[in-house]
């Protein structure tokens, strides 16, 4: 009898990975509320129970899910100077979280209880961004996730309008000012 | 024949109270997952049917009752100053949100149409206040939403702690100083 893998690449992983992938086809191709546990494990190749036994429920796969697009795939946008890099990638942020799935990706993550490692991801991005200016001031991650990433996920979830670029950009000189 | 009444007090606004009553003392009694529509209808007194006449489903319910709980019961504190009031208002809104039944409005009124309304209603709190100090220099409505509403929300979704209340007060001084 050997233990399961579960180094990366293993067949674990490479079982979660056609999972995600599922739910990532399915999720472009239908509305979310009608995508089904077996429809997913249909598209995978696997079967329900599998699903079952690794996440639970359908709305902790959809969190699983979200949390793992949150990353982002590619380094952040180096322009040069510290305000340029925040634009680049607050502007991509709001950009992407502001569309429709980028919307359903912040519904679903609340109903995983890892919805905090958003935060961390974001803080993550803002840490390699300040890493490249060690000479400028350091707002500090959290200043910059209250002053520029808080008001680009509220408006999106309790607005009329997402945030407007012009206000995204004073809000950013406000966090490196201080 | 008669029309049903909409006024205010009228039959329609009464039926509405109850249910609205009903539901807040189910969710005090137990876990908001286990709250159904037949439970809500027998404490209200009313049929099933009633509710999901006027509501459509139980989630279009709770993001009513929601929202009619967001709308602040007493005024905001009057300190004497702009500030203070802003920290008054915020403190008890920081309170409220971050505990259990706040952070379950806060996702009940994304299930709502009316989900917009978060950002109305905080805006009529702060033009309240706002309106208070007409000599005082005004930063917005949206910037006192951007950046003291929007990072304590924020906070309670998608990271591990709630805002800290030093870090609040700083924000509504840059706030202020803009």
């Amino acid at each position: 009898m050997t233990t399961p893998s579960l180094r990366p690449g293993g067949r674990s992983a490479r079982v979660q990975e056609s999972i995600h992938a599922a739910v990532r086809e399915l999720l472009e191709e239908q509305d979310r509320s009608s995508v089904t546990v077996p429809q997913i494990a249909a598209r995978a190749g696997v079967t329900p129970s599998t699903i079952y036994r690794r996440w639970g429920d359908l709305s902790a796969l959809l969190a699983d899910v979200a949390l793992a697009r949150m990353q982002p795939e590619t380094g952040s946008a180096n322009t040069g100077s510290l305000s340029g890099d925040i634009r680049a990638w607050a502007e991509q942020y709001l950009d992407e979280m502001s569309s429709a799935p980028g919307r359903n990706m912040l519904l679903d993550v609340q109903s995983s209880l890892k919805q905090s490692y958003c935060a961390t991801i974001i803080g993550g991005q803002m840490q390699i961004i300040l890493d490249r200016y060690p000479d400028e001031p350091n707002p500090g991650i959290d200043r910059l996730i209250n002053l520029v990433a808080a008001p680009i996920v509220f408006r999106i979830l309790y607005s009329e309008a997402p945030l407007e670029v012009e206000e995204l950009h004073r809000l950013i000189d406000i966090a490196l000012s201080q």
